[in-house]
């Protein structure tokens, strides 16, 4: 397989947090191996460029805005939004046909800018609907973003087997024990994988607790989780009492999104928005600070170490000793490989034909 | 020839020093470009697990002691002394078959941890006996540990070949130029390779000198090594006036034994005993300094520089200039080679009989 | 192609500026993938020697002079200007016949030292004249040396495509948008390459204006270029104003010159010779300093930045769209590539023979 078939590429991944490609930037950032430019027109619509010269393979991003083109710093070629050279100071200024930049078609939504790395034309029904993190007050949601030094699918493996929450973890998440036992419920369709994990402990998860009628006593909780492809999972979590739906949670409503930078290293993007205290601001901030922390800190060192064990080898090459709690995560790489196998298959047979 | 070839298997290599591990230790160390991690039970005996969750391949070292077994720290599957999964905490606990993680023999003898990293039972009488390490005041014995960024031949090499001492090191080991004439008596069994040098110089070694009846005299002088698989070089020196025999010397036991972390690269252990000035504790410390230091700073630097221009190259495929001065060490590389092909062999045809 | 294949052997390149190897100094630098030791004999003609012990591969530069021979660090093996070994301190003294060092011819010219890396025999009339920079006041000339991680035909490109000028460098060589529209001259010999611009600009050039008539005003320029295999470019520069010839311009000789150190890291070598403030040491040393600035700070964040977007990848492979600002530098492409595969041919063709 090469290694552009180990990534499925007909579907959207987030290239950046919204608030990382600011007005007048020229952002830089490697996804699935390709070197990307990202910057925003005057009209702050995001652009997306391959982020060499096609003259002489200089980064464009060391370059100059100049309106909504950009001009590649070496020899000063100017490129427009559609990837067109529009002036070459040199000789007669003759622009040749083939002097374009390959553009990445780009949206943002949800806080993030999401991009398409396939040849193919873009399909917007395939960017999940995660519209939830859009509403509210602005105080109750949180971004945030991590390089991780691992295989993506390490990081979906983590997110998408909860059961570590207890051992990885500190006390403000722990389960208290209650989760692991759980086999959680899983839900499959022919493009998602979810789980569900409902308990009691007591007393609730500290995140919530203080947050729920009486604190120190028990409260039923939830966790849900849906995975999408090619990297995003959904997660929800919340906390009753007296017998409440869970319609009336505390919750928080998080999603983890994960871009190939390449084989073994990883962009990381989170995003969560809470129904509660949501005009704190300060509140908003320790509280996505904390799990910055948390990622970076807890899960972050297992992951690295489970990367440099791993070595270069895959996963099943290694013969893992598989659980009832690895059913979701297991599903997940599974239908993930069918998928990339399955575009694999499409191209070769598209390509036979012509 | 395999990665896995070029190293003897069925033999003891030090995993560490006994005073690395301490009681509450998980101790992480790759050897043979496995990873280990060992122990030590409550009754103080060593143990080695590859230090590789079978579950989803954590390091076993980032985890929990738990008694005489060991948590792993990503979701706390626990495992025994013998590898066998003791607990897991997830769905109903039920423990797979495979839920195993690879132990390793070892021996603690001589103040060293001992593996045996085969798939095929042990067998101590491949140990050497260093039992002249244990024998006599703790304050007239020392250890230490070297990483070296070189393969673990040419380590050996340079200890086999002593002739370098007048070259590299400084005036407290010279020979006065003595030892560089001198071919070695050379001794062959089929599992050892032996060289001895026997010499006058005045004054004496300068770390003899002062331990002997007229320090600013003439004294003997003799090296002794042995070279045992994988690679433990045993060497005595020492030095004698008045015609005293070599078993009257003031003298010193030392063993140099290596352990391949992988092919460029070097766990290097050493001991020493001597015969004089056995109780001072603080001449001991600077004595084990001083060793150290030499290794490190004298021998270290044209190990690594000659690793760094060998490159990946194979040592004889770069048709070394071989002088009278390298016959113990060139004896020691062709017999264990010789080691290394019969166990290859032995493997395919019991393979083949299967 | 083999990596050997990659380099033109059969031709001369800067091994070190003369002043980088001192009297006593043992000087070692990697060239075109091998290591090499560079010394001055007591008369100070120099000498360069494989950087490696044909014992045991020791680098030889860790090792000693004596007189005008070296004396290897690890085990003293003693070798003279010609490589063959001269003295052995062990056993008997014998000399092994193989106990020669690989000796490169060198000659030191123009303020460099010279290399030739073939195996045949050096031929001098492949050294190009760059006498120049050698007549005149000592405080006219300077020399200087960058480390680059890029393939030193990235940095041919950048001196052979002078239209970068006026986009990469600040205002102290600003042709003010006046080099760019210009198509240069080519003149081409089956050994060189060269490039010609001319152009009025006001004010002139900074270097310049101060030393002509009237410094506000405009005057006429000339870039003149010459490449000459390996890597080499004389690069001439000059103003003028009141009709007259550029013969009589405020002007100054230039070389850029660079050695492989392997395929992706150069030595560039750089020496400047100017006809004007001929006896101010200060303000020549203020001049090399900025020139060398301007080469490390803004031609090197580039050329660096295109090496690592290139990675590996050939320079046509990856369909440069090119420009007449290109030409001259496709040119030294073409033409290095022609003779590159030329000596490979020549090489088979008597390997054949054989």
């Amino acid at each position: 397989m090469t290694v552009q078939a180990r990534y499925l590429q007909r579907t959207w991944y987030v290239a950046a947090l919204s608030t990382e490609v600011g007005p007048e930037a020229l952002f830089p950032r490697r996804l699935l191996g390709t070197s990307v430019v990202l910057y925003r027109r005057a009209d702050g619509t995001p652009v997306a460029l391959h982020d060499r010269c096609p003259h002489r393979f200089a980064p464009l991003h060391l370059g100059k805005r100049i309106g909504d083109e950009v001009a590649c710093l070496y020899h000063a070629l100017q490129f427009d939004c559609t990837g067109q050279c529009t002036k070459n100071p040199h000789g007669n200024g003759h622009i040749p046909k083939a002097a374009r930049v390959r553009t990445f078609p780009v949206v943002e939504r949800y806080g993030f800018i999401w991009i398409w790395m396939a040849e193919e034309a873009p399909n917007l029904d395939l960017l999940p609907d995660y519209s939830p993190l859009d509403i509210g007050h602005p105080n109750a949601a949180g971004y945030t973003y991590m390089h991780m030094p691992a295989n993506y699918e390490l990081i979906i493996d983590n997110v998408m087997d909860l059961s570590h929450i207890d051992h990885v973890h500190g006390e403000i998440i722990t389960t208290r024990g209650k989760l692991s036992p759980i086999v959680p419920q899983i839900r499959e369709t022919p493009a998602n994988i979810s789980a569900r994990w409902e308990w009691s402990q007591q007393p609730a998860m500290m995140i919530f607790a203080n947050f729920l009628p009486r604190p120190a006593d028990e409260a039923r909780h939830y966790f849900d989780i849906t995975w999408s492809a090619p990297a995003n999972i959904q997660l929800s979590v919340g906390a009753v009492q007296d017998g409440k739906s869970f319609d009336e949670a505390v919750s928080q409503y998080d999603l983890h999104t994960c871009t190939p930078e390449d084989e073994f290293s990883t962009h990381y993007f989170f995003a969560t928005r809470r129904n509660h205290v949501v005009e704190d601001a300060e509140y908003n901030r320790l509280k996505i600070e904390g799990m910055h922390a948390a990622f970076e800190n807890e899960d972050g060192p297992v992951i690295r170490a489970v990367q440099q064990e791993m070595g270069t080898a895959d996963f099943f090459s290694l013969d893992p000793v598989l659980m009832s709690n690895d059913i979701a995560a297991v599903k997940v790489r599974k239908l993930l490989q069918k998928m990339i196998s399955a575009e694999v298959a499409e191209t070769a047979s598209l390509n036979a034909a012509e």
